[in-house]
């Protein structure tokens, strides 16, 4: 694939500082790319590397002083780098496609036009997939699954009975969807197995990480709610609603029953403890474990979870703790000093 | 399916406070639920919304006062509830049946009366699975495996050899027992691998989650006993034993070689350090990192967890640390000017 | 299989105390040992094992004082006793040989000598697979990618396209290399979706665990240097590079362009946030947050991560605080009344 600088200038409604005519051939990050190659620079900090860049054009804001590669102004380089990278990207993907011929089929399952079922897809019964969906190898569809269009499903993916996907969403290999809640009830010393008998929901636009899972509820739906992107090995519990447009890092886990508002961010590793409400646009610090409900807009870090200005502040005195307790104990010396001073006066 | 109130007080061993006769036709939570629903009430959190409920019936343990819909009294409602799911997903749960043509079996393998093997199931060989147990679609059993009855072994689960499952198991998919585990001796600046030449045994009644791992021993047995549950995406490392009728949370993660005893419940996200001992019937709260043995009985929390009473203490001191560290300053300069000021004396 | 304890002296370099030519049929460890069965001691703390094992011989680095089974003396006692587990283990080991009838291969690919391609295994296109590689059942291969000689890649692995592993390289179960990284560009209140466009390295010797996620990178190279051991349930981001000899446990995440050195240690469940480095030989304890930059050779825990030493300090401190106040509280009165008794004089 080829474009010229100008294209890509066109391309992303930018503008042409240096030479419209050289060829891009590849896209890169700003320290390996080569000639040919397009990059770009979002902060300040990445900034110094322009004047050494072998790349070839650079998507950047405003125009730095100094000798630079041809450079492409544009208000939001990554933005504006995520396009072109798209129209690269285009040329790599090479989904499957038509029905290969050891994909088991079963009962009264509608196929919409041009949908991909490669080699060792399962599909159980009552199931309907949209058109140009796209199912990888290996990939298992329980009882009456309904999957959207123009969704990719990657290898090994599990969907259990009942659950539900939308439009152009993406699963990553291994997730499994519609697994059993994990919900027992002590009896006598023993753990008795409460069934499990709800659903999963995943509306459209919808990415999924790797080897993530995503429990059936134990009754009712559990549900991600349109442009939602989780990454890898995620765990959501059952009766979690998660709203619009949020972002889950990698190794989040969210107990059952969480209710979690739109545009929601959780940083990777975070815990959310069942039953509490995380509130619209909230944002949780990587590695933080939250017990009680957040407040709309609210950032909250550490564990337990506390509002994210207040545990900087914690942290910043917990690392001078010994300091703190060697300046407690030098108070008590002077203390004691200046009472036997008065006591003997 | 259906039934009335009076069946299902029945059923439980209730009595009914309303109209024996209304038909039950689902089952849902209180907020969810529709005319034609059970519900239930276990805690004095969700009792007033027993009032605005559009269920047809609640469990209860107690008649409360005012108006609501039709109650079952019963003393354990949750159990109770617990019950009525069961009967109402055995309607919905139709394991796969039959050897599927894809199916692989290799040889010396000994099937059970009424064994379900689904399609791309891959059986290597001399193992043996007992009567009624159901194999869904794309698992691995390595050679020498060995499967109790009436167990359930959702899509994509791989059993590497020599690995024992008991009876009425369920594991969920894409779970991996018996992988090697992770033992290195450092040598020359290089790690040499220490062959994992032990197994895994899993006893009756144990439900094994969603991609969780369970490493072989280095030599003997890593051993899950009877009745314990495991949830999603946990770790359990090499020579673990686990104890009858644990609880572990999803995300837990155990080191090689320690020893967890009966009854045992360990909240999402947990860590155990290797090499320790987990007493019977202790408990460790969600997130806490145990580096050392827990006496049985014992309530733990935080990193490194210390007993949960006093984690609780230390956890509302740390919150108002920048205030004590005010406090100390403070003092400080108090007694500067008392010390200055006997001195002037 | 049967060895003398004279061979096993011969194999590991060591000197035989006690009887050279008994027989050793296993091996095990100094509680599970029984007639017939080799052990080993490493520690101080299992020497007092060594006189009540029922193992017939002890690999021990030097001779105790009172009665004891055979003895065979040897500097490392651990490495000999891997060297010993490596001949019992061939036994064990019986990887899946030949092309089996039900793997799918597509076109123009290159299969060494020697090559086992399992059942329901899936290559895609234009993949080369080094001599005596072992592929398990249910593994995915994308386009392009390459194996070297010696691997062996476990059921139900997805090597997404243009992945690329070397020789004598081990893959666990489930794992996933080559999804596509977690990129995404906030963009009128929605997340739009950067391509990933790079791919994932892994170099020889690599042992990578069961279920544990590689992302490709957005553009370049995930990498995985040769030699390095990572556990199960581990999630490696876009764009890290991890260096030769590293050995990362059970539930580490690193978080996207994350650099590590060679020889570099992360304990269970450690988390690295985003574009920082660890240096070569730094090691970071379990459980701990890293947040920034870590220099070579430095021991760093706790969240956030701080120098081992003083965070052992702060967290002895930590447990007291309820102590502290409490001795703050007392420091007040005492300076209050001390203000008091001054100011009537």
């Amino acid at each position: 694939m080829c474009m010229t600088v100008g294209d890509i200038a066109q391309l992303v409604g930018g503008t042409v500082a240096g030479d419209s005519s050289l060829p891009i051939t590849g896209v890169n990050g700003i320290k390996e790319a080569q000639a040919g190659d397009l990059t770009f620079v979002r902060s300040a900090r990445y900034l110094p590397l322009i004047f050494s860049t072998k790349a070839s054009a650079v998507l950047i804001a405003e125009q730095p002083e100094g000798k630079t590669p041809s450079l492409i102004l544009c208000s939001q380089p990554d933005l504006a780098f995520a396009q072109v990278l798209q129209c690269f990207s285009q040329r790599q993907t090479q989904h499957p496609s038509g029905i290969h011929p050891t994909a088991v089929i079963g009962e009264n399952v509608i196929l919409g036009q041009d949908v991909a079922l490669d080699a060792h897809v399962y599909i159980t019964s009552e199931c309907e997939i949209g058109a140009r969906t796209v199912i990888y190898p290996g990939v298992y569809i329980g009882r009456r699954v309904k999957i959207g269009e123009d969704t990719v499903i990657y290898p090994n993916v599990v969907l259990r009975e009942d659950t539900e996907i939308g439009s152009r969403c993406i699963l990553h290999a291994g997730a499994v969807l519609g697994s059993d809640g994990f919900g027992f009830a002590p009896l006598a010393g023993q753990w008795m197995k409460i069934p499990q008998i709800g659903r999963v929901v995943v509306e459209d636009d919808v990415e999924i990480g790797s080897n993530t899972t995503i429990d059936r509820a134990t009754f009712g739906v559990t549900r991600i709610r349109r442009g939602t992107k989780i990454d890898n090995l995620v765990q959501i519990g059952h009766n979690v609603e998660i709203g619009e447009h949020c972002a889950l890092a990698g190794m989040v886990g969210v107990s059952g029953s969480v209710m979690i508002g739109n545009h929601v961010q959780l940083g990777a590793g975070v815990g959310i403890a069942g039953h509490i409400d995380i509130g619209e646009k909230a944002r949780v610090g990587a590695r933080s474990g939250v017990h009680k409900s957040v407040a709309p807009g609210a950032i909250v870090s550490g564990y337990p979870a506390i509002e994210h200005e207040k545990f900087l502040r914690v942290v910043a005195v917990s690392r001078n703790l010994p300091e703190w307790t060697r300046r407690v104990r030098q108070l008590e010396r002077q203390v004691e000093a200046l009472e036997k001073q008065l006591l003997h006066e």
